[in-house]
């Protein structure tokens, strides 16, 4: 699997011969988090990620409502398929996962890309650093802030947050190299303290797992692509798919191509 | 004397009509460190900035030995008159502090610029950030470390770091402004536990002032120019010149052309 192209990955995910998680596939290239929404909410959810560029990161957006391909981020795209696994939900509840969304499909819908933490964590190991929750293979700890995003229409919710453990010298350089990725989320958001933004239980992460802090560490927060999927839930949306947790549209598009600098 | 120009400044302490402090004069021109050794000393000291180019960068070195000018850096200068006040350090020691060295000089002398923060200070208070050491009139807290230079010939020592408190999303923004300026000492090299780089009490800096710490605020910690002189002191040169703390070489450069990005 390792070594599929993102597009031979797409038509193993078309085909249904792939349905996992996407983590490690296709080193090298963006993975990115998916939103469809009914038009009737698109200009809101576009200017909540708009208002919200940290956690909302828009990497890419249909060029039409009802388009399912978008052709500047990956070849022969057919969104309706080409990830491995997709979360379907109704009146704002999860009410399907399954691994094709053409029986659902309607000629209204927006689809919406954003962007993922994968690509700025290949960048930080490329250059020496250690990335907790890959060391433990777990899911990287997530968690609810108190920190506000500013709300648009029906979408609205605190920050979500991902949190790496660092030394204070390897989050100086991590925050350097996120820098040049605002799309991906960009610099850490908060180090230090986790009760600052609102965070009570660092042992117990909203999503994701825990991982050890060792002494001397710092926990070190990124806002996080989950945030978008809160102010989706909040909204209680009739009809939306996202994609499943960990299961990402992987793009033809190369992570350093992500780089501002 | 804000409005004074380098050049006109320069004059002033060449004149002896002016020998006080540079802070905040001549803003948005870059201020230097400076230090002038024997010839025989400079090879040593110039691979102990290359091998130290955090707290030791270097802005500019004379072009050859009893050279009293750098056309690059300063116009019409003279460097044995043109600071408002020196240093004369003769068998390790400090022996005088004097507005002129030209009854000193000698034609073996080696001058030495090295990055201050004063240019870096500028772009944080330019970006909104309080500078606590500014904000109460004091100056920056230094403390000695025990990150270890890597010694050169006879230059050896710790790293000294300046110290300014922030809140951890004001040192994100720090650490991202500062990158853009290596050779003022580029981004900070440690944040929060001061006892991980060996600074036992926080309170009481080894250079400067204590200031104040918030609740909220993390110390952070940037590699300091007061770290080649104390490898000047342990090295108990015969004879040397430096800048008087405070006292510094203001350039012609701005600021801004010290920016990488």
């Amino acid at each position: 699997m390792q070594h599929l192209s993102p597009l031979q990955l797409r038509q193993r995910c078309r085909s249904g011969q792939f349905s996992g998680t996407t983590s490690g596939l296709a080193p090298g290239f963006v993975q990115a988090n998916m939103a469809i929404l009914p038009k009737h909410y698109a200009a809101d959810f576009l200017q909540f990620c708009h208002f919200n560029p940290k956690p909302c990161p828009l990497l890419g957006m249909a060029a039409t409502p009802g388009a399912t391909d978008m052709p500047a981020l990956a070849q022969q795209l057919d969104i309706r398929s080409d990830l491995p696994k997709y979360r379907i939900f109704q009146q704002g509840q999860l009410t399907d996962e399954v691994a094709d969304v053409r029986h659902v499909w309607r000629d209204d819908l927006v689809t919406f890309l954003i962007g993922c933490s994968f690509s700025f964590e290949e960048s930080l190991l490329a250059d020496g650093l250690e990335i907790r929750n890959i060391t433990e293979k777990v899911n990287v700890p997530m968690y609810r802030t108190n920190l506000a995003c500013t709300p648009a229409g029906v979408f609205h919710g605190g920050m979500v947050v991902s949190m790496r453990p660092m030394k204070p010298a390897d989050a100086i350089r991590a925050i350097q190299i996120c820098s040049r990725f605002p799309q991906v989320h960009g610099a850490p958001v908060h180090f230090g303290d986790p009760a600052a933004i609102g965070i009570n239980h660092i042992d117990q992460p909203d999503f994701g797992d825990a991982v050890s802090i060792k002494p001397g560490e710092v926990p070190v927060f990124w806002a996080c692509g989950v945030t978008p999927q809160v102010a989706i839930a909040n909204a209680k949306l009739d009809f939306c798919i996202t994609h499943s947790p960990g299961h990402m549209l992987v793009l033809d598009l190369p992570n350093s191509k992500l780089a501002i600098l």
